[in-house]
């Protein structure tokens, strides 16, 4: 009997080449694994495209609500950005293919995963950083970091050679390289490649521009609890992935979430990404509003200070890792009185917060008001506070200290 | 002869009933300083209303220039933004108001200053902290920590009884507490109180609305060097000042920079804020999109990751200290090849980045590219990182360490 | 009926002074609260001298244990170590002190505690922070911030009017400031205060000099559960307190554990203080061994840049706060793993790691001899991830960044 | 002509060995670089070895002051230890290695480096980071991750074949993986490979035992300028590299310094590693104190959370990074008043600090002072510093925030 590898297939020219590749090469037997994540196409015809390739063992899956719930929403409740303004789309869904890919192999009995990853990128690392984490035994086959098919000549030779149908080629043809989930798309490579060209407005496919956008504002309600979103404009019973697919539309048809940026990849080149991220920028703005009334002072300036790691964990493909998992169980304990209302207005590409209410609101207004306060805050307080604050500092400066520049 | 006391004095009924106050209840001489930072009403009638109230030497300085190249420029080479949102737009005024009233005094051979902010603000105990560390021997009185003159009707009183023309109140009489200056104007106080109450569109002095802001983009590029600004729209010999200035103007026109927060005062409590930061706005996305080329990715984290710290001592009053002097060591140095040119599009509200070159670019399209990339980039090489990166996962895993969920 | 006010009374002439002081000055009716914490004295004496004052409910209580437990134990968890050298002995059982009052003053109907701790340390600000936390509406009253005894003299007049018997003074009179308890002993002042003059021997009163420690090393073993020992030398059912005590023994006997230092004040003075904490200074290299073998690297390295903060949020006083809570989460999910047994010899001041063993060591002798591995690791992985760590810098190198200085 | 390679030339057999390997293998004709870094044995003979080997280019330099001066000083005003305990001792040689092999290459027209470390360690990362930072555009060819002589066998035997004579074995022949240099020596491998083994008396060779140290006291002062020591008991006009091998034989002939611990390598595996560094842990003691009546409070916070990312920067081979270089802006502006002198007594394998003076002392005997303190601190202002740092814990209790566990 043949080895086994579990494939991550899209029903694509390029993985549908990996999984003949690898039967051919590796004489193993593939056993694809497709999964719908939002990317918005269908995933049931990859099934007669893995069976016209011979695969017997074909899993196809729909995991918009694990990837909601347990990858993106824990996510967001760290306000999580790269370099202050990717949002970790694609990142953010590694690893729970990983995660799929080393489950299905030990269900069938395969002994090695493989992805279509190529040898530049972020993907390859975070799948397999994921896999290794996760079985420390698996073989990972990257063909593209193998194989001499890297030019599009050789890979259509490869497929005539071998009788790959090119209308394995996904619908949605496209000069950019892709990937989109129900977090984002995005779109890489091409005349991209300069970081000087700006987008042609025809890339884009989740969001209108800004000049197509309605003039008139459209509000909504974002309601929060522990720190994640449970409901859009009080609708009941909404799962994570409606959320999340609600704020796309309704973000979508106002312009917001567009993204353009040059980021640096963990495998060590800077490389230019465009992103479109409706309901993800939705989220993160209504998110940081319901915290800025329920999350302590002390304890959003720590998690501040640490959002820049936790991101880059998730972007270099560790979040299956004890480390990721450890800061995870800070991010959440913060989150325990996050809950509450946003109100919001979205218009034309931006995100308004027009108000925020919570039951467990440290906002004091007696404390804060210029009115007359009852007492509540004794003004002569701070003369105390002010002074022993500066009593270092007078000190240094007795001594001769500059501190000035 | 009497003891002289160093008063911030803005010409407006607060500062002028200080004034009178001063002059009565400590028997001091005061002596006002009034700056122009780019609040944007004139300076100079403070002179005559100073005079009428008694004052001999009287300080009226322009300090636009000092403000822009000294304090807001640094602040910005780390992409400074307090709790996520706010753009420090009066925090970052105080240390020049700080530092010329010691210098005042030291000049004048005063032995006190005093200003006019609130015992629950921020903006005290950056006025003292500062003073304190430049001058750790002068004293501070902070007239409203003191007296009795908390409500709108005993100030009114106090005017009356003391003769000081009503007409003393500022221009631009408005229900809320205002700052302004050449980076931003802030509203706090009336009814933006309720945190829950969306501000009245009325009450914005910089920026138009969204809906009001023309439909075409206007597009600009930024030229900096070392970090800094140095130009708009490539136009010669522009001033730290007239470069921010201009940038207001072209984002006040397009309907950017409002933002709408509840921010963690230093005092402890929260406190609603309203701000209008167009130039500001603008330039930070700038900044940002000119590092992404020319920064070194580990230099970018870490400074990513101490911009929150550096950020609250900025926002507490820690300007003149020796951790933000050190800090800003570090910071200073990551900007040295941050020097190029920033293509923005702006339009109702959004800052969108078109493009960014410069000599000193680390983007290495060879490197990044689908294409060919002649060598630059072994793939083969990816293996091994990703392999050595896992290594420590894997040993755990082995060991039965879940770093699953 | 009086007011109440819980005092923290130690039974020394001090805080039976304030005693009588709140009786008289603002006619409260006194709740003593006396604690055993392994300070090493009798508390039960307290009794009586809490009666010669007229205090009617006295409060005495062993709290040894839950000081170890709840305290000492989840501290050590971070090898908690403030300013790089202090163990924080007095730091650690202030919270539990200002637990139990605010608990005696709702279980009496008391509005107010009050302590001993003078306006220039830290102690007053970890009582009081602990105490608002716990109980927002509780007051607090600091005499020696309020009242004119703060001299010698004006405190011996002060008990020979109101027949406070100066045999109050508790048994160890000493030129020293100190605090003791099952952690450590601290002194400060007197001589101490020129941080040029070394401590006179006969200070120390919990370990031998090292010249008197025996020459022959003593070695014992401390066996760890999920971060905490749990027996020493192997000895069964230990508890936490008798853990620390044991370690208190045989370090004060070896000389261990001495610390002179200048520590950085929360009120804003540096101050010098000389601390004994023998157990601790075994117990803190013991379990740094421990987790050398168990815990991940990387969150090995997380949790050392987070224990600087940690620390001071303890050296401060916050440990009753929400980004406490939250750390400690992160800091007790690291620990889950670190469980096993370290062996040492102490001699003469020494604390010498001899032996570490885990049954969930991540150490793995294949992947790390330099003799044959068994294909464990393959070194030529080692060439990829040394060239992709080094591609940034490489580019940056090309482009004529200097690296070098 | 052939290529030429410059190798980093112990004089060893193992370096011999790749010296002929190189030769033979890549037809290259080696350049032998030998550097005197305080390993404590001749460099000299190198040179005829090298010569025997047919090598024509040789370089032999002292490089001992430069070593001392420009990195292991550096490192030191950070307090930098790895892990906690490891004081970086063959990291921060690693980097001078780098430099010189690029810069002799540049001289020699050589295009390639190379090296005698394993692919198992962190010395291969270090070596080949360091190069490519300084040329990117160098070779390196790392022999032990390509031959098939990684036993000790196969290498006799190739040496036999070769006649290359095993006299080249170094004179310290040692069951240990040693590595010497003016700040340590370490030992890996061999029995160590056992973390649960102690290490054998034997081994250690530039310290005496607890036991046989002396029992009196050593007692010495050193003196600091802007954070180096700059003599020790107040000799006039010593070296960097004379303070510090005196403070090595001072440390030595005390018991003092060595450390026996399990460190994480870069490359993913725990290691075992004892060290000895006598004079180093003396300088890392004394500087602490230096700082701590030198430094303001906040920057050694900050510095001190920043440590162990600067440490681990040096261990995995960044020390020709731009971060490392912009962090070291940043602790370098921080060491600029940590001048004075340190008294120390040494006894027994302890470093005890007798005292510390400095003119830029920020210890304040008046602020700090249980006596009198003639009105330099208002006790009274505590109540305030209190009271707004526990405003906003107050105001979570009061909304029933639970602070305690």
């Amino acid at each position: 009997m043949a080895d086994k590898v579990v494939l991550a297939y899209s029903g694509g020219l390029d993985t549908s080449v990996i999984c003949r590749w690898l039967q051919d090469t590796y004489q193993k037997e593939v056993v694809t694994f497709t999964a719908d994540i939002g990317q918005g196409e269908e995933v049931e015809p990859a099934r007669a495209k893995a069976e016209a390739l011979g695969v017997k063992q074909i899993f196809i899956e729909d995991l918009c609500e694990d990837f909601v719930r347990d990858y993106v929403f824990p996510m967001f409740r760290a306000n999580t950005l790269y370099e202050g303004e990717y949002l970790l789309g694609t990142s953010i869904a590694r690893p729970l293919v990983a995660k799929r890919l080393v489950e299905i192999a030990q269900e069938t009995g395969a002994e090695a995963i493989s992805h279509g990853a190529t040898g530049k990128g972020n993907d390859q690392v975070r799948f397999e950083i994921g896999a290794y984490a996760l079985d420390p035994d698996i073989n990972v086959i990257a063909p593209h970091r193998e194989w001499d098919l890297n030019s599009r000549g050789a890979l259509m030779k490869y497929c005539e050679e071998r009788q790959i149908p090119v209308e394995f080629t996904r619908g949605h043809e496209s000069p950019y390289s892709m990937d989109a989930n129900l977090l984002h798309i995005s779109y890489e490579g091409g005349e991209l490649e300069n970081p000087n060209i700006e987008p042609n407005e025809a890339m884009w496919r989740r969001t209108v521009s800004i000049q197509d956008a309605p003039s008139e504002p459209e509000r909504i309600t974002i309601r929060f609890q522990r720190g994640d979103p449970v409901s859009v404009n009080e609708v009941q019973s909404m799962t994570p992935a409606s959320i999340l697919s609600t704020l796309n539309e309704i973000g979508g048809r106002n312009g917001i979430g567009r993204s353009d940026i040059v980021e640096n990849r963990f495998v060590g080149m800077k490389s230019r990404g465009c992103y479109e991220t409706p309901g993800g920028t939705i989220l993160l703005k209504a998110h940081r509003a319901m915290e800025s009334i329920t999350l302590d002072r002390e304890v959003t300036h720590l998690r501040d200070e640490l959002m820049p790691r936790y991101a880059k964990l998730i972007y270099n493909g560790f979040w299956w890792s004890p480390e990721r998992l450890a800061l995870q169980s800070f991010i959440d304990k913060t989150q325990e009185p996050v809950s509450g209302v946003v109100s919001l207005s979205l218009c034309k590409g931006n995100v308004v917060i027009m108000g925020r209410e919570s039951e467990s609101s440290l906002y004091d207004t007696m404390a804060v008001t210029f009115d007359e306060d009852e007492g509540e805050y004794d003004q002569a307080d701070a003369t105390g506070f002010i002074r022993l604050n500066a009593l270092r500092l007078r000190t240094g400066a007795r001594l001769g200290r500059k501190h000035g520049s």
